[in-house]
């Protein structure tokens, strides 16, 4: 079996090489933005999921290439268009698409590589395919809904938590579930297999995306990589705050709203004051029990899959990883 | 067989169904301009194209339903990102998406008309589905780049009639193809009827995309729908206007380049004035000449197809239906 970092070298690699070869293609304007794009690097988790999720059946990691090429191509057109709506200037330090190119050519592009990503699927020799690519095209039309919802969010004051798992769950956890099961497809896992695995990857989305709001507001600077406090900056509709909106009090209610209404503040007094308040409400221990709550269903799923607990190695390794966990 | 009317009846009512299922869809701001984009109406070319030719080759044509809606739905798509990018406020007399609703509403529903076509094309049942399937995506690329030079044209002072003719194959002749070739395959056609029939669609794909050009120059206003002129005054590298920078004297070319720039002028002088050119040096003569090459090219693909000739009458009265032609 292959372990996560090899199989992250071996995904890097060829998708490097992938994104030197769409960039020479003709017209330049539309294929040069799309290398840039896979060029932008990344943990590379969804192809690795694709990969190991066939690798723990035992099915070839060279037969799963594909879809794992499909996926990361798929999930960069969607990170393509969601920076163009949501005007973000930088990714990962550098200028976005429609930035560094222009609007128009991000458009396109995106519509491209979503496009070159069925290519890529097509591409996979698997008897479940058809199954395969269907999976993939409802996955695709789940985040688009995913994307909508949290457009919607935006301008909406009544957002429930219900609500905000339902969004994070089409946005985020998806993907990831439907690089498990595809993976699992193409090593011939018994069907009911594939479906724990999609669960499996079901609740570590949720997990993740929960955690990616909690770190947003109480990471290690130097080990986040970004600053914190950008999503309070935003007014993101997270899961801190909405939990924090349940359970304020009057005067509480009123200090994040006026926050959340103000048009000039000082950046950093923003985010003392709602910290402060998160932390007087204790959402992120909340925050840490749903995050508890959904990773423990994922454990849960991957124990259900009829395959021997030695082989599960890997994928709890990179579950732990991403999670940033021990056990 | 079902005649032309009859198919463009059954295509409208299901079209009319399917807008009407999918706009009770939800999230609303995602599914509504889905719906709003298929009842705009349109001859709805592309979904008889599948039908007829499937029912060319004896097939049924409810075989056919899920493809021909997915190849619509498809085209829509295309049309709705198009306008985005060419700030388009109007589309058959209603305010475009991105004006109806905004332009993020815009960019996320084209994103998910793209891949629900995919899932109207994966239900299709046949043993074919693999290779419509990637004839689909490859169109969809290909349509992608035919719309970035398009784009690019705009902006390049040195395009050929070569590089015209390629981007509206791309941008317009392979979809009618891959209808035609679509339905084929579906109605279990031989490979090489297949492939006649692709090229009957790409041929008269220029054929009609030639005459578009033409049309709007020389249209008798009153059929054509829509003011003439609109490609002048927009600069568009149409046929006309690159076959007359290859033709033009030097004192012509002078004139033509100071219309394109002009900043500020009377739209009608502008039309009247290119228009002149464009009637002295004949070139809507060489445009009709390069129409009914294409057209003859076009003929001369369905003749090939190994079927008894009686049943090629209702394509042959489609294409001569849209290239309003008698012969």
């Amino acid at each position: 079996m292959y372990s996560l970092t090899a199989l992250q070298k071996i995904v890097t690699d060829r998708l490097e090489e992938e994104a030197r070869q769409i960039g020479n293609r003709h017209p330049a304007n539309l294929y040069r933005p799309v290398q840039y794009t896979l060029d932008m690097g990344g943990k590379r988790l969804r192809p690795v999921m694709v990969l190991m999720a066939c690798d723990l059946f035992g099915g070839s990691i060279d037969a799963a290439m594909n879809a794992a090429l499909a996926i990361e191509l798929f999930h960069n057109f969607t990170l393509l268009h969601d920076d163009i709506m949501d005007k973000a200037t930088v990714r990962r330090n550098r200028p976005t698409v429609h930035k560094q190119f222009n609007e128009n050519i991000a458009i396109l592009s995106g519509d491209a590589m979503s496009n070159l990503a069925y290519l890529y699927l097509l591409k996979s020799q698997s008897p479940a395919l058809h199954g395969i690519i269907s999976l993939f095209a409802e996955t695709a039309v789940e985040i688009c809904e995913g994307q909508q919802l949290d457009m919607d969010y935006e301008n909406r004051p009544d957002v429930s938590i219900s609500d905000y798992l339902k969004m994070i769950r089409q946005k985020t956890a998806v993907l990831i579930a439907c690089s498990l099961k595809t993976g699992a497809l193409i090593g011939n896992a018994r069907a009911g297999d594939a479906a724990h695995l999609y669960d499996f990857g079901i609740n570590l989305g949720m997990a993740f995306q929960l955690q990616d709001d909690l770190l947003d507001v109480y990471a290690d600077q130097d080990n986040f990589g970004k600053k914190t406090g950008g999503d309070i900056l935003a007014n993101k509709k997270t899961f801190l705050l909405l939990k924090s909106f349940e359970l304020a009090s009057p005067g509480q209610k009123e200090e994040l709203l006026s926050w959340i209404a103000a048009a000039s503040f000082n950046p950093d007094d923003k985010i003392a004051a709602v910290k402060k308040i998160y932390t007087d409400l204790q959402v992120g221990q909340v925050a840490g029990e749903a995050i508890d709550h959904f990773y423990g269903k994922a454990l849960a799923e991957l124990d259900l899959v009829t395959i021997e607990t030695a082989r599960k190695e890997e994928l709890l390794s990179l579950a732990r990883n991403i999670m940033k966990r021990k056990n």
